[in-house]
């Protein structure tokens, strides 16, 4: 439990409280009795605006982890014998503690590595294998995260690119959107268009990074798909009795833009820090910067400097697999981004 | 989605809204930054505050769901190829979406059927069999749940007497306690001496039913059990990133005697209300009331009577596996009960 | 590892060696090169010769072993949270080492209780319930034994009733026939009507009882109920490479009506034994004896007495969950039969 | 099911059948009775010779499908949150289609890429992260093929450093031998050299591909390891009633050095015919042949002009994860290589 200093609020979106929009919601929600396991009015509500914010009738389950989420939508998408394609640094390849493959029932990810963080239609179709022979665990599904786990985002064409692959090969298209609000405000397309208009079919759509306690939804695009899933959700110990006080959060975190005022302050911030650490000698974007996330390439000696003022190096970074990484998130202070780029400066003289 | 009317506010203490205490310290953890996946101060200090509840040294996890807690204990305890012994109408063998299984690899759960929803040492022994034989599953945890489903109370000899039997047969020993608060007040004993001083070796701390929005705890009396726990907590996406809220609730759930004061109210205006049902004609207690659920044997027609009132029955009613349930809460009013004992008053009119 | 005495031919028919029309088949299998992984005239041949067998078109799936057809089959038609409904008796829920709850993923095993061994439509119709219960297992499968665990048979009129209730609850159906063969001479109806045309989906088709060394095959009556068995055979280790092997056993089996001579001589055998088991004082057959299994109630003096003389009690006796059992194979001679009777006679003088 | 030419003997070793030691050793075990479910002489006997084979105590346990052997070895020694480090072009990452993940419940295959087909120390040491991290599935077992996927062999020093790389993380150590033998004879160093003097801890004994009909079995050389083995090996369908048959073959596989002769037949013609290959122009080998593998770098047409002869393109080379592939058996007769290598000639003519 190390101590907090100022630096350490930029470790990530997850060590933020949240915000005052979605705690009044738990605060009214927390009133008389409701009906239990989602049967409520919070749950069946958030349904109908998730419909309109999608501009379609989704299928919703609200869980509260962004690992439940993933492992839980790519069971109801995989066999036990399938393969699910993703990037090799994916959350859910490398975060989940194999969480995807227990939920499954032991299918198999197919890392793809590539330079940006993203995957393509190329490299996606390169590994796409053993169709029909037995030999072979069975292409099912492709998962794409959004924003990357590199702090980018992948264009229309792009996702579009990846389900006509999908498509051909009889995948289904899933996206980890842990920061789908990030991508929402920095594309500039609506949320219909960066989904199921571009070929998604099921979502992670995350609320806790964004400004919620601990609220992500399971949302399904084309509702027959989730069948099975009430069970699924059931059997997961995901499926809370008092699920309105989840269902509450993630319909403050959809009204009044509140996820994408949210998002959009973060994005900005990021912008900030981005723009104020390019302007070191010796510190290198790891990425470009489209979203809440900052990959950067520090010197040695700065990353020991910071450590000194109270700077935790993430887990990513000290095994070597990710640079150092700044997060920003919905309450992240102009100053605080000035304070740090002011302690690295320091560095420099 | 009924709607809610007076009497439905008994069909489970589920339904209710979170006590004032548990609110007021969401409230307040909602500040600063803490850091995510459970290494935070609220966190740290809950396993202290659970340690000296428990007058001993205590791992704790704390989870968002009774299923998710129960399932979780019981895979730190069973092989894939081990069987869980319980009472045929536990919540783990008919209420959890076969999520015992899932959570353990195919476990296999053995029911132990009894007329009052305990099982005892006896009834437990008769169907231990098959150690070292390779076609029969192992035996490996027993499984008891306080309060029990019926309402009724393992008294501190009979856990004793389970445990002693599990010794024997080399078992080991889970509670499950999503109402171990009002086992607690109504044993009139300690935690310690309703847990590891009988043998039990894990339990599911419930804290969701009695004031809390949602939050769990699997509670190890035995450290060296929970060694691979960590993982398995990850992979089920139980573990939260912003855990400090459901340890928060925790902590205020068990701080100044909450826990035992919101269980105290249910069992009383349980006792008022059982007490008031058995003096009809016709009406039966299916079990002695000892905590705050009670099983009642009604004519039909009275069940009929209150429907039109508004009276949603349980599921487990309805397929005909339990009698009708009611079961008050840490807010039952006294004035619920009487206009519930009222309204059957009106039908023997 | 005891030492076998005449006495110990009964234990079991698995105790046997393969007939000659078996073992000649295959060692004419063992000549020249064959593709592997099933994909060679044998298995294909098979195929044919059971759909002329069983009056249809079948999908067989050789495997090595009674559990591993058992729970390949039920993973077929079992979503891992659902429920099989089986005798309590049932070799899937007592022998299997919880297979059926690993192949499916978690799948719950409903064990139903009966006094003859077999399930019917009422006691089946009695535990179905919780369909469309998030919280309950969904009932998905009912499994019956044909010979039953007693020995006794399910007639085609108890077959039809069983599926019919399976029918009207959307159940699929199973048939475990690790000794079918013996059914079918005893019942003196055809493959076809005590299987498909009595409902049955899938059957767990037994060899190795019978006349094989180590031969099983899975049998779609419905082909579309396998198409994702494939890979459910091979991520299982079920699909050898050298298929032939197992398939020449199953083809032999199946041509010239060895496995029917084989089983009307196991049953003939049988029937001599119970016969003479039953004229003794003391000694009660605890069912009719239908097939090739006799349960009989001795007198424990008696058991010790055979002890004496080398007779090894099976474990499922030593537990007292099954009385004492002969069982007679294709090659028992008469001169065994007749020696274990004047063994006992010898008891009485 | 492609007709067969005599090229086609070189699709692979598991076309053959058994050898005539293995068949008149299966014929003789075809006689009286004996104990099911390994509880005979044959198996008890086959693990005295393989610790002498071995000069060391061992467990054994006789399997039929190297998927089998592979999976339930691999699942002694994961749990389901662990990682399982082999190369990436391992049987068990590529060709059994998932059932590591199955027999595990999850565990995470992580496949080391070199160009050589086997990992060493260095690219092992490259992937081993996350211990102690809970987002991480942790690290748990190494698993090299013996002969390698590309026919090559790991020499002793090469396992010796493998397994110190593992020793110093805490990891198992697995060895994939489906051609063990193979690798005896051409390393010219003793079975306990190859296995647990250099770090072994548990070995998938081929015996299938080497004359056997369907024989393969776990071994262990540390025992301990295997104390929950006898239930994961019946729960998985491989304990075989009537397991003498598949204990007799390799009994007769092991005696008399069956084993070394058969293979060391096999690695000669595979010389014969790599020398061969090797001296047609355009024709590259695509690996040192080093055992009874040869994988050739071939024209296009010259892969046409074989298959109008009745060559079958074997599945990993039609989608290109490998170049095409010969294989030589313990029956391959050298006018079947000089055929295929006149063969070859006359394209170039």
């Amino acid at each position: 439990m190390p101590e907090n200093s100022t630096l350490n609020s930029f470790a990530s979106d997850n060590v933020t409280c949240a915000c005052p929009e979605v705690m009044d919601a738990v605060l009214e929600a927390n009133n008389g009795i409701a009906t239990s396991y989602g049967d409520d009015k919070y749950t069946d509500q958030l349904k109908q605006q998730l419909s309109e914010v999608f501009e379609t009738e989704v299928s919703v389950f609200p869980v509260v982890s962004g690992t439940a989420a993933n492992a839980l939508a790519l069971s109801a998408l995989t066999p036990s014998y399938g393969k699910i394609f993703c990037h090799e640094m994916s959350h859910i390849n490398t975060d989940e503690c194999a969480a995807p493959e227990f939920f499954t029932g032991g299918a198999k990810l197919i890392p793809i590595p590539t330079n940006t963080g993203k995957i393509d239609a190329d490299s996606l179709t390169s590994v796409i294998r053993g169709r029909g022979n037995v030999h072979a665990a069975q292409p099912a599904t492709v998962s794409i995260t959004q924003s990357s786990e590199t702090g980018t985002l992948y264009q229309l064409d792009e996702i579009a690119a990846i389900s006509e692959v999908a498509s051909q090969h009889g995948l289904h298209v899933h996206m980890d959107g842990a920061r789908f609000s990030n991508a929402v405000v920095s594309l500039g397309a609506s949320p219909a268009e960066i989904t199921w208009k571009s070929g998604i079919e099921v979502l992670s759509f995350g609320g806790t990074k964004n400004g919620c306690l601990a609220a992500e939804a399971v949302i399904f695009f084309k509702p027959e798909l989730a069948n099975a899933f009430p069970y699924l959700h059931k059997r997961s110990g995901q499926l809370l009795s008092k699920m309105r006080f989840v269902s509450a959060q993630l319909q403050a975190f959809v009204s009044n833009d509140v996820w994408l005022r949210n998002a959009r302050h973060a994005n900005q911030l990021a912008a900030r820090l981005s723009q104020g650490l390019a302007g070191f000698p010796d510190i290198e974007l790891a990425y470009p910067t489209e979203s809440n996330e900052i990959f950067v390439k520090f010197p040695r000696p700065l990353i020991e400097f910071l450590t000194i003022d109270g700077f935790t190096i993430n887990e990513e970074e000290l095994d070597g697999t990710a640079p150092p990484r700044f997060v920003t998130a919905w309450n992240t202070e102009a100053k605080d981004v000035d304070t740090l780029l002011r302690t690295i400066e320091r560095y420099y003289q």
